[in-house]
């Protein structure tokens, strides 16, 4: 029923991840900063948080990945973002972006839009409302108020992911990964992450670390979302309410081993 | 002993937190953004933090309350939290303040005053000296050196709230909740919370989740410290030490029903 | 074996820090914040984050330590931690220094060198490749390739600490503590506190309480970390991950007793 392939190169990447813990380039918002730090020592990467624009190139050069997200922004932030999204395009380290809150306010919405436009973005991702809002005027991308099944969702993703030329991952009960030809789904997860703030956050810098071992864009993006969904599990296996979940949740991204991922994960796909 | 009517009152304002899910926004320091955003989630309601003056009024018009904090203030966030702050009074979106460190620094009382001049402020939480800093120059209010009791306290708050046209909240070991014309006491809490960063912020943010779902003020207030306040006891409860705690009082923002919240306010009136 | 005198220092380190419960006045960077304000008031002090340059003289007055930390910075944060530093030096406040990031960019480095020129700052504590890059152009400090055993870092140790007439402590598996004359050794903590973001700025937060009410610069700072490495161990004992252990930390920062400290205190002397 599940990819036994992607799941086998999701326990790959976490041997990887852990053997080589490349270091992530953050720039992120002020609310999550702490979490998403962690959530990278407790998977194995080592987290970097650096935005002013006199540093941001030196550090970006040291990086496996670099991690925008626009969440808490100002506009002098996407400064720092495209200094270091250029420089991090010109020694091929990947970019993942996480629109928070485009299609909520023009600022965030433009915002996303420009760092899109003027930077080759890896993988995208966000909740639908937010990924459908970075289609371009005139777009055939279906607005998210368009859209009432999977099958739409999957249909409005692929044509927005083909338009931006880039792996676009829409988080929700049930993950959707797609670059326009391949389609994964992941149904991973446990509904407590919805009641941790930076969740989604969270997610984006797990697929970062899993984007500087593995240079498959949608295999990477695909295996990461199942091993934070399936630490999600066995996170609330342990924990009842979100403040010790969200403590139970860095324990299990620590504790989950290649076997278990394995095992775990609840990975589908078709071709588009 | 205790009054059963507003402890009603909580019940039926938790229920309709959770049933309405309300947007609050934040404009907060960065001590605290991560934890009233998951004491908010835990609570029931959906928060955001955003600051940048591009984009406050366009998101406190999608909210049901706007939470003003002045803790690691610079000058150039009380620009964007007037900014909110007027766009909120135009569309009637309650407003409450957490003054930190007012009375500690000019920069801290001289920016609460500001906030409380140019806006229509629902509610105002802090501790003692920082609600009494916020007098005017010729205020007959007392400063926080002058007091020695609880009835002094409670005189210098009834005086203050009608001077400044607002609802006070001084919290505590016992929590002071006034208009000027109706005082509460709300004796719910634990020495614990005391140890924990930003509790009182988490009130604050609490109250304006509450404020989200109940016009009047006094009894909105009244209630939402009653709920933290039994909070901070069911999370002590399940942990002896402030790490643990900081979790289990979040655990038990989310676990506590409308039953316990009932039976367990420690909320008692009188007419000023 | 271990240092008994220290260990007793220690304990009535911790006692008078208890009582006392100094304000510790930081400027520091957002990931760390939350964390370190929880870890000061678990031991005891009154912790205050505060970096707008209108305000850092006069919150620095109140205060028993000030502690500067350069994780996050941008240029203008400096400005805010000479104001805040040079109103230090007149009040006899003391400083402690975290040049978080030194030695891997340029703003870094020159923004660390640029406090420890224009201040005078009491203890300096970061890793051995932060703490060797303070060497001046021309010093006769080892750079940290340079080194592979150590006695060849203490010997560096030595020599920059009298280069900077500051107090420098190395911390890693075991810490080195000098001012130049006197070396200690701190063999206490656990390895988990490496996937804990921000312990190391939790030292330092801690090695400020210290110094809050110990003069002597080198015995605040090398009980203090003894105290911290210990508060590893017994948090560890009750975590077997990274996101309990966070919280674990935070409890036996709390809870461990003036005794626990002087028998558990694993510190060793010699005269360099």
């Amino acid at each position: 029923m599940f990819d036994q392939q992607l799941a086998q190169k999701g326990a790959e990447n976490l041997k990887n991840l852990r053997e080589k813990r490349p270091l992530i380039h953050n720039i992120t918002n002020y609310v999550v900063m702490n979490y998403t730090a962690n959530a990278l020592l407790a998977c194995g990467a080592s987290p970097v948080m650096a935005h002013a624009k006199e540093e941001v190139e030196e550090m970006v050069s040291f990086a496996g990945a670099l991690v925008l997200n626009i969440g808490t922004l100002t506009p002098n932030w996407i400064d720092s973002m495209l200094k270091a999204g250029k420089r991090a395009n010109e020694l091929n380290v990947p970019i993942i972006l996480d629109p928070v809150g485009s299609g909520a306010t023009k600022l965030r919405t433009d915002s996303a839009k420009r760092l899109i436009d003027e930077l080759e973005i890896r993988v995208v991702r966000g909740n639908a409302s937010e990924v459908l809002s970075l289609a371009h005027e005139g777009s055939r991308t279906r607005g998210v108020d368009s859209i009432h099944s999977v099958d739409e969702a999957a249909d409005a993703a692929s044509v927005l992911a083909r338009e931006l030329n880039t792996t676009l991952a829409i988080t929700g009960e049930v993950d959707l990964i797609t670059d326009g030809e391949r389609i994964y789904r992941v149904s991973n997860g446990h509904e407590l992450m919805g009641y941790v703030t930076g969740t989604g956050c969270t997610a984006t810098v797990i697929i970062g670390a899993f984007l500087a071992v593995d240079d498959d864009s949608v295999v990477a993006t695909t295996t990461a979302l199942a091993y934070f969904g399936l630490a999600g599990e066995k996170g609330a296996a342990k924990a009842q309410a979100p403040g010790s979940f969200q403590m139970s949740l860095l324990d299990a991204l620590f504790t989950i081993d290649e076997k278990q991922l394995k095992d775990g994960a609840k990975i589908q796909g078709s071709v588009s």
